[in-house]
């Protein structure tokens, strides 16, 4: 079901700084940056591998707002990882196999992701506690 | 720099029945499972992927007692995401590296860890308050 370990998203105050900091220490390179108004965030992608149906990254997210579900995670938590997401061939299909397991989906439907992706969460409470994103990557 | 993510350590109360929660949902295959008196923990791999120079994982963590460092992790924050893990070359480099560049190494030198790797660890509010762990996979 999982392909691999897509990224692992951090939620921080201030997306320039972070960049700065992940790129110059990891020597990681950014491949891409987005406002995503759905979900309340600015982001950006820093690859750390390539790989058939999908690679590896870093995402570092600033909130747009402090109601917005990362601002919150920052006011009660501070700054670090906020969510893990796996790949998946195909996430609606992984939606329907997980949710039939009673794992509860906090989407209904697929929705966008970072670079054309489909994603999924599910709730953190039926998986260890760890927020975790079901990620179908766009096709190269 | 990183060749992958390695692994994303997860702090559990009970490494059994998480075991059983994370194969059963993601189908996974626990391919390790070992006791690390040093860490104070008992944990599990879970294999996600298999690469040249080491695969990805997750990783299960049940502290040995409530004063070790997972212990007080649970204790303060919960089950879920304990730490997570970049496969690098040649961990001692990479420590030199990343120290130079002022990031406070938790470790002095490698020590051992899952399925006979080598790792260390970097101090979290160096790095966007993630407790991040460099790993150099034993040679397969």
């Amino acid at each position: 079901m999982f392909m691999r370990i897509d990224h692992i998203g951090i939620a921080c105050n201030d997306l320039e700084e972070k960049i700065a900091l992940f790129s110059e220490l990891f020597e990681l390179e950014v491949v891409a940056r987005e406002v995503n108004e759905e979900q309340g965030v600015k982001e950006a992608m820093l690859r750390i591998a390539d790989a058939d149906g999908g690679g590896s990254y870093i995402q570092l997210l600033e909130p747009l707002s402090p109601d917005s579900p990362v601002g919150k995670f920052l006011a009660k938590r501070g700054e670090g990882v906020h969510h893990v997401a796996f790949g998946v061939p195909d996430v609606a299909e992984a939606m329907s196999k997980i949710g039939d397991k009673g794992v509860r989906l906090l989407d209904e439907r697929p929705r966008h992701g970072s670079m054309d992706s489909k994603i999924a969460f599910l709730h953190p409470k039926d998986v260890g506690g760890m927020l975790t994103e079901l990620v179908q990557a766009a096709k190269s």
